[in-house]
């Protein structure tokens, strides 16, 4: 293996993370107790935009599907509100880390393979996160579905990685919690972890994942 | 408009009928209370990897991903049955229509237009359909994703409707229940019905539906 290739949501970032702190900072607030279903159904929904926009060949950034996700869910929970709505995408472009995550890429860096991020987000929505975090010093690149043109799992998005780091497929050790870009990180030829953090069946798609973690933890112990 | 086209699932045949009709048959079984979350999960799974394949360009066809799908489904609950697999994609072959579906088709066909469906299914899968609920004769034509290779909303699927009557996409009155096929069918030019049957939200995609119905009950009325 010779570069190392993280995701981002839900991979190292925890996509609950928004809805979360919003419940926190305001308990009592009648959707405070839905907390998670909301960050589920907002997630979700999320997703399948990206899909579909690929599918049919009409990309938008993911900063403007996240938010249109966003005001889906609140509209279908019945609580368009400006105030939430600017407050939990606010929250969204800091999302906390896993607790694991530094030590697992810094575990990985230790093995001498470069370490990079490639997600669907935008170039400003990373560096966001990454400030936020702390944890950018961590990697030395950072690829995302911008340069594509097209989100995940369209071939051009693994791609990317062997062109910018001229390596084969199956050089790349590429870590996911996204059963579905596991798969399509596998269709292409990487060596994928699946950070199987929910204890999910294995998603029935084209490809199975090399491997399967229930965190990052011990990532490193993959690199052979 | 010179030609009407009916999606298939969720639109004219009712997708949580097979759960529903499992549960009424053995209602002291331990997911019978929970059918329509196991409809809904399975739908949605179901969906997922249509859309997932067709971004990747791993295409398998409806008949397959429909059993992947269950077969998640049931991983998931914890109910990997044979028995219950197999009683469920037979039931899945002839789901009830919608009780409206019938007039509301027939209505069209009476204000002069030729009647089509176009869906994601395999033509064996919708000539289950069409004989177990008799409403075959009122098709003229069914169209299939397998003519395209690729499952909705890719356009190429859409252009099936107007390569095969050498209509314009305006002419074709398209209705369907599922949001973001009737936001396909609107971003290829299509004069679009969303049968909302769920009060939901609409779709924040690349396109709106020409006009929302809460059922297919008045369709015959947007005929110009």
């Amino acid at each position: 293996m010779r570069v190392a290739v993280f995701d981002a949501y839900g991979t190292l970032f925890d996509v609950g993370g928004a809805l979360r702190a919003a419940a926190e900072a305001e308990p009592e607030a009648p959707w405070a107790t839905d907390w998670a279903a909301l960050a589920r159904n907002w997630r979700q929904k999320q997703l399948e935009i990206t899909w579909l926009r690929a599918v049919a060949g009409h990309h938008a950034d993911f900063a403007q599907v996240t938010a249109d996700a966003l005001d889906w869910t609140l509209a279908r929970a019945g609580l368009s509100d400006p105030d939430l709505r600017a407050r939990l995408l606010d929250l969204y472009g800091r999302l906390p880390p896993y607790p694991e995550a530094r030590a697992a890429v810094e575990a990985v860096a230790a093995r001498g393979l470069p370490c990079a991020i490639l997600t669907n987000a935008t170039p400003a929505m990373v560096t966001g996160l990454l400030d936020a975090s702390g944890l950018g010093p961590l990697f030395g690149e950072v690829l995302t579905v911008e340069e594509a043109g097209v989100f995940k799992p369209h071939p051009s998005v693994y791609a990317l990685v062997t062109a910018h780091y001229g390596v084969a497929p199956d050089e790349v050790l590429f870590a996911s919690a996204n059963g579905w870009d596991a798969a399509g990180a596998s269709g292409f030829g990487f060596q994928t972890a699946w950070i199987n953090r929910e204890g999910a069946p294995t998603d029935r798609l084209w490809a199975k994942p090399w491997r399967e973690l229930s965190s990052l933890r011990g990532i490193a112990g993959l690199i052979g």
